[in-house]
C-alpha cells in the first residue's frame, strides 16, 4: 500500500459544494427527496463525474448506482464504498452525499496517480435510504440484500400516491441489472458518514471508528381507564390510566440508565384520551424505544419492562404493550473495522470506537458481506436539519481513513 | 310547618319526562344547548307550568327566569330554588332541568294546599350554565350575582360567531329587568342536583346535604429540551424533558394522594412536540386540576407542586408552571346547610355530608346570599351523558327535602 498516497482535500469540498446546489434551500440546506427530479439531477452528476474519473457505470433494477473503478484481479468481488444522494425534505449538505463523493474522491486520487488495486472498486449509491418520501427507508439496500422483495419496494407509493417503480422509470433510473447481492457479489463494504451525533465533538475525537449499530426495540403502549370528571370522583373511585403510564415511563428510564453509557430510552409521543383537563382519561398511549449494542442486554431490557408492566393493577387499569419494531444489534466485520481503525491511526487521527445509533445503508450490506463504517464529528450533533455542519479538515481526514481502508482490504 | 305536606312524585317525575321530549336524542338523552330552540321551547313551557301554578313570571336583562309564589310577607326576600334548563350537547334528563322542576313541584304542592310561606319563594331559570355553547360557564348566575359584565356576557360569541345578546333577542327572552341582586334581592338560595358523581351511590346514601365546593386550581405546564435523534445520542448528552415531566406529574398524584380522600390530581392532557418515537422531545405540555375543599390544603397543595418543580434540574430543562385559573372553595351557609339536613333526617332518609366536585351556580349565588344544596345519586356516577340516569324513588325524596328545607328559611 503507498502510505503517502492522500485525497484532494479541494476537489472533495468543492465536490460536496456543488452537489448541494441540487436541491438546495434557501436556509442552507437541501431538498431532494428520493426519486425527485432533484435527486435524478444529483445522480447524472455522479454518473458523469465517475465515467471521466475512470469508472465503468450502471445500475440495477431498484436504482442503485455503481461506479466501478478497475482492479488487477477482475475476478475479485469488488470493494464497495457506498452511501446515499437522497436527503431528507429539510436535510443538509452532508448525510449521506459526503459518503457517496468520498467514495468518488478515492476512485479520482487513484485515478490520477494510475494506482491499480487488486480488487476493483465500485463506489455505490444507495436509493432511497432516507425513507422521507418512500418508507421504508434504507429501500435499495435492503432489495440488493435480500430483505425486501423487489416488487414491494417498487409498489412502495409516497404521500401523494405516487408508486415507487413509476417514479424510478420517470426519472430513467430502472436498470435491467438484477438488485442482489447473488448477481453482485461484494467483497467488503465501507461506508463514511458524520456522526449525526455529539459524541466525537464532546470528546474532541476527528475519526469514529464503527464497530456496529444498536439494537432498537419500538413498542406502542396503552393503559386503558374510565374517562370521569375530575371533580366529583374520589381518586380512590376512579380507574385513572395516568399513574401506570407515568410508572411505566419512568421505570423505562431507570433501565436504560441504569446500562449507562451504552443503552438509550426515549418516550417521543403522550397522548390521553379525550384530552380534557379536567376529565380523567379513558386511556392513555405513549412509545417506547428502547436501544442498546448488545443483544442480551437489549433482551434483558425487554424482559425487565415486561415484568414491570405486568406488576402493575392491570385488572384495575389494562396495560398494552405491543413490540411494533426489533432490529437486533450489528455486529461490524472484525477485519473491516481493523482497516478503518489502523487507518485512522496512521494518519495520526484522533479516533475513537463507536456504535452508530442511527440506521445506515451498512446494516443491510452488513448482512451480505464484510462491512464497516467510518464517522467524521459534525457541528453539535446536528443532522435532518439544514443546519447540519462539518469542518473540512474532517470531511478530508475522514476521506484520507477511507481511502487508506479501502486500498487494505482492495489490496490485502 | 306543615310535617305532612308532600310533593306528588308522579307529577315531577312526568314533568321530567316531558321536558326530556325537549331537544331529545335518539340515544335517551337530551341537546337543549342555552339559547336553542330547544331551550326557548323548555323556557316557555316552564313559564307556562309556572303561571298555572299561581306564579307571578318575569325575565331579566340576561334572560333568567323568575316564578314568585305568593309569601305572607312580600316585603321580605325570597327564597330562591334555582338551577338550569339548558344541557350539554349529549346531555342527560336529569342535569339541571331536576331542580326547576322540583323547584316548580314545591310550588305546585303548596299552591294545591293553599298553603302559604311568610317570605315568598321563587323558582329561578338561571341562563347558560352549561357553558356548552357560550362560555364561560353559570353565565346567567354569574352577571346576577356580580361576578361578570352584563356586557361582557352579551358580547359572548359561539362557535360559529353568533353574539350571545343576539340569540336572547332572537329566542324573545331579553328581559327589561336588571339582572343583579341589587335590584332583586335573594332571601336564600336552595339547589336540588344529581351528584354527577360515585359517592352517594357506592355508600347507599340517597341524599347528599352540599356542604361547599371544592376549591380548583388549574395549571398549565412546559417543559422545555432540544429536539435531538433517540439513537446516535447518550442519555447523559441529552436534554430530555420527560424526565422532570413525568416527575412533576408523579408529584402532583403524591401531593393529592397525601390529603386523600379530599383532595383531587387530575392530569387530562400530555403532548410531547414533536411527537416522534424516536425523537428525544423539544417540550412537553400538560395540565394539572388540583382540588381541595379547604384552602389552606390547596394553597399548601400550591406551593409543595412549585417548590418541587424548582427542585429539579430547571437549567438543563426549563419548566413553567401557569396557574390558568384559581375557584376558592366555597363553603355553604351554616343555616342552610341544617335546614336541609334536618329535613333528610325528618324524612328518615339515608343523608350524608358531600362537597361538590363540579361548580354549580349556586357558588355564584353563595356569594350573595345565603346559600346550600342538595345532591341525589346518579347511576354509576355518570353525567353530561345521554345515559345520565337517577331512580324515581331519589328524584322524588330529593324534591321533599327541597320542600321542607324551603319551608323551614320561607318560615323562619
Amino acid at each position: 500500500m503507498n502510505e503517502s498516497l492522500l485525497v484532494d482535500g479541494k476537489r472533495l469540498w468543492d465536490s460536496l459544494m456543488t452537489m448541494a446546489k441540487i436541491g438546495a434551500t434557501v436556509r442552507g440546506g437541501v431538498c431532494r427527496l428520493a426519486l425527485s427530479d432533484a435527486d435524478r439531477i444529483a445522480r447524472e452528476l455522479f454518473l458523469e463525474w465517475s465515467r471521466t474519473a475512470g469508472c465503468e457505470v450502471h445500475f440495477d433494477a431498484i436504482g442503485n448506482l455503481f461506479a466501478r473503478y478497475g482492479g488487477r484481479n477482475p475476478t475479485r468481488a469488488p470493494i464497495v464504498i457506498g452511501s446515499h444522494l437522497d436527503s431528507q425534505p429539510t436535510g443538509g449538505k452532508f448525510d449521506g452525499v459526503y459518503g457517496v463523493l468520498a467514495g468518488l474522491e478515492v476512485v479520482r486520487t487513484l485515478s490520477d496517480s494510475g494506482r491499480l488495486t487488486e480488487a476493483p472498486i465500485e463506489v455505490a449509491v444507495w436509493t432511497n435510504e432516507e425513507g422521507a418520501r418512500f418508507s421504508p427507508a434504507l429501500l435499495g439496500s435492503a432489495v440488493f440484500a435480500g430483505q425486501l422483495a423487489l416488487s414491494s419496494a417498487l409498489d412502495c407509493r409516497d404521500c401523494n400516491g405516487i408508486r415507487f417503480g413509476d417514479e424510478l422509470e420517470r426519472i430513467d433510473f430502472a436498470g435491467s441489472r438484477e438488485a442482489s447481492y447473488a448477481a453482485h457479489p461484494v467483497g467488503a463494504h465501507l461506508e463514511l458518514h458524520i456522526e449525526q451525533g455529539p459524541v466525537l465533538e464532546a470528546h474532541g475525537s476527528h475519526i469514529g471508528v464503527v464497530t456496529g449499530v444498536q439494537g432498537i426495540r419500538w413498542y406502542d403502549c396503552c393503559v386503558r381507564g374510565e374517562e370521569t370528571h375530575a371533580g366529583p370522583t374520589p381518586m380512590s373511585m376512579r380507574r385513572d390510566p395516568v399513574p401506570s403510564t407515568l410508572a411505566i415511563a419512568q421505570r423505562a428510564y431507570a433501565i436504560a440508565q441504569a446500562r449507562a453509557p451504552e443503552a438509550r430510552a426515549t418516550l417521543g409521543t403522550m397522548a390521553f384520551r379525550p384530552g380534557s383537563r379536567n376529565t380523567v382519561p379513558s386511556e392513555s398511549r405513549f412509545t417506547i424505544d428502547f436501544r442498546h449494542p448488545d443483544a442480551l442486554q437489549l433482551a434483558a431490557m425487554d424482559r425487565e419492562l415486561r415484568d414491570f408492566g405486568a406488576s402493575l393493577d392491570i385488572a384495575r387499569t389494562p396495560i398494552e404493550m405491543m413490540e411494533v419494531f426489533f432490529s437486533p444489534p450489528m455486529h461490524f466485520d472484525p477485519r473491516c473495522v481493523s482497516a478503518v481503525r489502523y487507518a485512522a491511526t496512521s494518519l495520526g487521527l484522533a479516533a475513537e470506537e463507536i456504535v452508530s445509533g442511527a440506521g445506515h445503508d451498512s446494516v443491510n450490506l452488513a448482512r451480505i458481506a464484510p462491512t464497516a463504517m467510518i464517522f467524521i464529528p459534525c457541528r453539535g450533533g446536528v443532522s435532518h436539519n439544514e443546519l447540519e455542519a462539518a469542518s473540512s479538515d474532517d470531511v478530508v481526514a475522514g476521506a484520507n481513513v477511507l481511502l487508506r481502508a479501502a486500498l487494505a482490504l482492495a489490496d490485502g
